[in-house]
């Protein structure tokens, strides 16, 4: 049976500031990468967090990011390996300790933002994010970019990964994203981002804007807790796919 | 035999900030305090104090602090106990990333500068810390001010605690430290301050300003790491507690 | 005639994250007072308030506060008064900047939060920041809590003074308001909180929790920004004064 | 006559750590540059730092740079145009109140680290850079890499510009910089140094790897503060201006 893994960064207040419906979101999720105060989250919310994800049954996974509170991590920094490696080990860290508090489990890491992104390209980063990951701990899943250099190195230290597809952007031939300022990299009708991701869990392809179908890894769905429809696109997609006899359930 | 732990705050460098000198004064401690970025240090300080403290064979704590570069942790906050709660597991668990990252362990926990002077006396928040600290793993070591509530609120939760006693501070007839605001609140001969230490490790006695003997547990001496003669004095006071006898040694 | 300006806290947006209700607010203030980057508020927030202040053509003033975005600058710090001035001026000159660059005029300056309130029993930290805005600008109007050692201080050092009073909060027979912690130290009652302001403005008058009169210096009014009702409580307010023929005008 | 000033980075301490020697390097400089509080300084040092250079007679100057005390401003980020608008408007203004607060006057603003290098070749980053600057106050001059995009910037919106020469630098045939990574990048002979200062002051041409001159505008030179041979550079190549009866002073 097809199986996908549907996941949703949490987490994401800070201070007296509210983002996102995570509880009600959590509904509708199987794992949950919760931010750890670098680009997002305090350690309030960090706790908060994690007691929420526990109490809903969700795979726990560290966000790591950007130290850039200003620009929720967005914006690409030039940083050593040696930085890369450093920043995710702390934050990794953070949240394993509320984990550990609470008596749950930490099951992944998914790079933030800028991070993710940059980390898709860039080898040397790739490397320094994932050996970070399995120092910490070498059980932990790696979520990356389907065919990104993040899962490359992932592979190569010896983690286990998970290939991450996104409902609501178009692809490219070579498999990569369609960059976010051309013309139709964004997907806005949500039929047709449902039906995306069955096309990709149930046969392993996807369709880029060509016409063409190209090969695609598919563990995990991204599901965006922003935005208006964000709760009411995530409980379509995630009734679309049971009543597809998909398999929804975390990786770990 | 008598036995004393000597530790030492370390990893307080920040950014191009270089502070202190860890490496040198590492040969006169068996146990250091690692900053986790709160007060001070960043995640690469951290990595290369552990890194130094292992490859030293000295005992390895987090040393968490108030939310304040600015003010290097020094001034009180009045947070909640919440907050205190989530600050301190935070840091730990920044810090026991890098630990396990490196191979080794981390022993104990010493609150930094106004959380270690806050936590002396309010009970709420000592026992906010010391949750904290049993609930990221029960086999640390709480390390306080001898005769402090964060001593008490240990013991209580369950903790092994460290008393810990200064060299170059006066007692009063209470055990408790004489205000650093109060005349004599110092001892700067060096003699004395090595002779009120082996009083304390050989007999558990401080003589205070009064000349009265006043019981004291002393499990753990604080060395500091800054002003021109902390490295000098640290090697008085340790080869003075070697030609006493006393067993120089980490408590875990 | 009678006369009072009406001050709200904007620009407490940061990075990503929104808060409160500017724009609309705006409608019934004659005075704002924008956060400065410390304990909320970002440059850009900052440039965007300071132009929307200009265009709904009320009174532009700082709001600086502790250096504390995890805990919105309410919570009381222990700083010295070279750090109480040295911030204050900062943050002023940050805001001033602003407002210079899209020509505007700034005209009063209110401590936020937890500076606020210490500043207002605090004779040495309400010295330090009267005299801060009087070194950056001794044109600026400082407000601060009616009958307050911050008040006291700006008269001593030269300022023009806005003693603030509160619509939905009692006040005690020495004229100082009902601690928080305290029964019945919030009017909850709408119509009460316009009556308490409108006595205080016309008659220089407030009836305290016994029901006795005692003389308070009402010259604006602090309105917040916040809650589910702030927005229909500023128009209420600002409509009853209207009808009482009260003149609602900025103090520069 | 020829002329020349001389600048150097100032106030970049921060909290407890301790950066420069501010009070020695001024006496071989003209201008300063100050740290505003986001890669370094904190409000303490920077009041510090104005009074200094108020006592010393050099002109002063902002230094902002990126939000980046963790990499010191070194590292490049992705910015907007009007992030970076921002942040310098920001920057400058915090500088501003100190300077006037303590009677003096701000003359110049030079950008600091990743956001001066990243603004000597992108157009659109000097451009909100120098429109910041502008519109804070037209009359600052704006230092910048000579031939960069910077000093284009500054001259396009109508500020004046110093066109910034390194003596420790050697030269491409196209007047730019040779990048540090590259060989021969640096000028390690003191002598050699000052020579090609002065042949840059006197003639208006540097003599590039290649052995060619090529014209070069020098109205201010950068002096480096830190390493540990700073101040006696300093005092060398001051002392050889002055022997070449170069006059030595600020711009404004």
């Amino acid at each position: 049976m097809a199986r996908i893994d549907l996941n949703g960064d949490m987490g994401e207040s800070f201070g007296v500031y509210r983002l996102g419906n995570d509880e009600a979101m959590m509904d509708y999720l199987t794992s949950v990468n919760i931010a750890c105060g670098f680009h997002a989250g305090d350690p309030l919310v960090m706790r908060k967090t994690v007691q929420m994800a526990i109490k809903k049954g969700v795979a726990i996974g560290a966000h790591p990011g950007f130290p850039d509170l200003f620009g929720f991590g967005r914006r690409a920094m030039s940083i050593t390996r040696e930085e890369a490696y450093a920043y995710v080990v702390y934050q990794i860290g953070a949240l394993l300790a509320f984990v550990r508090a609470e008596g749950g489990k930490m099951t992944h890491v998914k790079p933030h933002g800028a991070l993710y992104n940059l980390a898709a390209k860039d080898v040397s980063l790739a490397e320094a994010i994932a050996q970070a990951v399995y120092d910490v701990d070498p059980t932990l899943i790696l979520y990356g970019l389907a065919g990104s250099q993040l899962i490359a190195a992932g592979k190569k230290v010896g983690l286990r990964t998970a290939s991450e597809v996104f409902a609501d952007r178009t692809y490219q031939r070579d498999g990569s994203l369609t960059p976010r300022n051309a013309p139709q990299s964004l997907i806005t009708d949500e039929q047709e981002a449902v039906a995306q991701v069955i096309k990709m869990v149930n046969e392993g392809y996807v369709r880029t804007l060509e016409g063409i179908d190209v090969p695609i890894e598919a563990e995990t769905v991204c599901i965006h807790g922003d935005g208006p429809n964000a709760l009411a696109f995530a409980k379509t997609l995630y009734e679309a796919l049971q009543q597809e006899g998909i398999d929804i359930r975390s990786l770990a």
